[in-house]
């Protein structure tokens, strides 16, 4: 251990009591030697995603925050609903850490050979825990991030990319030719716009706002439906027919998108059917849900046949399912485009301790588009 | 031609009229000599399927039916609801044949040597076109009964027994160790109860009456659950941990059955995790959607994780999914069951003109367990 390297540090927990409350706050905990194959990470950048929400919060309502403690040491709390208990049993009076993917410099390393070209650099790696000062990690899961890159720009170098690059690579293997996606002007729907340009893959975005259609034109998107237009279930089947789409991406999850997704594109399947089938098209249409924007119930009117599927999508599976030279050769694309496909932009820059602030929180919270906050630990 | 075949027989034919009514009739069609691969055959039993009603009855209330005509060749119409047209636009003004499977004598054959040895038997086969007094079959598709068994034995050789395998096959195809069925007490209920039994697959039935739960435990149902019970889904949460089941069939389709089975699943799971995951347990949870007893909207309250999906699931995909030689197993093993494991009962047999009498109608229409109807064409 270098003497630049503190004995603790602070990392951002998330607590669910007993008692029915939630509660976050900032430990002060060891920082660790790293083993023989691990390097240690002082991280630099560390983004909120909607993927870390859910963890963080617990679904708990924000707007319920009180904020205790000193301003280097907020303390939060939050009442949860009746019954949430039940739900949250296997994580009730257990203090988690928090973060999914982070970037930041290598300041000390193992003794195996692996860590050892990574010290001084600058490296971006996922895994959780990077809401935090320091953290321990596999030097085999670290991305080398070119020379001279920021950790702010690796900061997003794994969930967003890897699912638009995942969202890709299903198409190709569930043997689809092109893809919807909804809640497109997210930060991963942009990138997703960009890379589908890229790989000329025919894609629809579904948006709510006419401001989100623009955003999605101006970065080149071909097809984008708005839902809340009178004509949006044409408007579809006219995308889904000009694109083929079979396989649609939903970050919302709850209400009627998904069935009017395969509703649109069994209607254009069956407009192209020579011949009358009681069962619907044969082709086989297939919606993930990826996110659960929309907590309410999915409802299916199944007015699309009988060759459909729904089910959850979620990266960390499917990156085990395409095996580890498969997700290699992703990771490094994501490494030669951080700047361009692969760039994420943030609207807010946070401590730790900032990101317990009532109106950070409210913000984060909320997901709304082109809110996207980045935790930098190391900012007092 | 043998001088005993007619030149003309009857065919049951359904039509939508583009004036919005549904009409149901005897047609009398020529009846043709096989081509060189084909067989012809005097069907004598014919089953009324939940799978023929959407051709035959096109969605339409019949108990609005007015039967015009004779006694021998009765005219049903019935009004068709608001809108349906659009549903069913590549069927209008097209006057279909019915009947997806039966059984009868081959009186003809074709000039290949496939057929010969057919004459005289007694096969089953599918195809449609069925609630006919004759029909023409490629001899490769017929399945040669053993020597002296009635027609009636082999009307339903394929829908419901190669149904019930092919449940049992996907089990297997899909990596689950266990079944969940719904409707669990219909023909096809009672068939997939026998041959769990004897394949040792664990098997959760749920029904809706306590009269069915009953039928099922005298067949040797080691699980039933109604869905009426108060309790119902702590003992679907116990049932599906001892049989550790992961796959359900779902006859129903709408309302929220499918969403309680993959909430009991999960729970089923959760409750032997030893760690929090904010996304649900990662063990794969399935449902197929194979039938529509309730034609209202499916409702997920997706408390259940991310693993899961849920789809169509139909018997001529899957079948053709397999190949012709695993079919060829199948069916082999239907036909040493017709009267054990595979075997149907009917509560009535009627005439083709006996199909179209308002009391028969409205009763097959509302498939209730314990209530199937066989056609024998040859009846007058």
């Amino acid at each position: 251990m270098t003497p630049d390297i503190p004995k603790s540090a602070l990392q951002l927990r998330t607590l669910v009591t007993s008692t029915g409350t939630l509660e976050l706050s900032l430990h002060e905990v060891p920082v660790p030697a790293p083993a023989a194959n691990q390097v240690l990470v002082r991280i630099e950048a560390s983004p909120i995603n909607p993927s870390d929400l859910g963890l963080l919060l617990a679904g708990a309502d924000v707007s319920a925050a009180v904020v205790t403690g000193s301003a280097e040491r907020p303390v939060v709390t939050i009442p949860l609903p009746e019954g949430a208990l039940r739900r949250l049993s296997a994580r009730v009076d257990k203090s988690l850490p928090v973060g999914n993917e982070g970037a930041g410099t290598v300041v000390a390393v193992g003794s195996s050979a692996a860590g050892n070209g990574l010290l001084g650099r600058t490296v971006a790696a996922a895994g959780g825990s990077m809401y935090a000062q320091y953290r321990t990690i596999d030097a085999s899961s670290c991305l080398l991030l070119p020379e001279g890159t920021p950790a702010r720009d690796g900061a997003s170098a794994f969930v967003n990319p890897l699912t638009a690059l995942g969202m890709v690579a299903t198409m190709h293997q569930e043997g689809h030719r092109g893809l919807v996606n909804t809640a497109a002007a997210s930060n991963l729907g942009q990138m997703l716009v960009k890379l589908c340009l890229e790989d000329q893959v025919p894609l629809v975005n579904i948006v709510r706002k006419p401001e989100q259609e623009e955003l999605l034109r101006k970065l080149g998107a071909l097809h984008v439906c708005n839902s809340t237009s009178p004509s949006f279930m044409p408007e579809l089947i006219e995308a889904l027919t000009e694109t083929s789409a079979t396989l649609a991406f939903d970050a919302t999850g709850g209400g009627r998108l998904v069935s009017q997704i395969l509703t649109c594109m069994e209607a254009s399947l069956s407009a192209s059917a020579n011949e009358y089938s009681r069962y619907g098209s044969t082709t086989h249409k297939q919606v993930y849900i990826y996110g659960g924007l929309d907590t309410g119930p999915t409802v299916l009117t199944r007015n699309f046949g009988f060759a459909w599927g729904l089910g959850g999508w979620l990266l960390t599976p499917f990156l085990q399912s395409i095996g580890r030279e498969a997700v290699a050769e992703l990771q490094a694309r994501v490494a030669g485009g951080l700047t361009a496909t692969f760039a994420s932009t943030y609207t807010k820059e946070v401590s730790l301790a900032g990101a317990l602030q009532p109106g950070a929180l409210a913000t984060y919270a909320e997901q709304a588009t082109g809110e996207k906050y980045l935790i930098a630990p190391s900012l007092k």
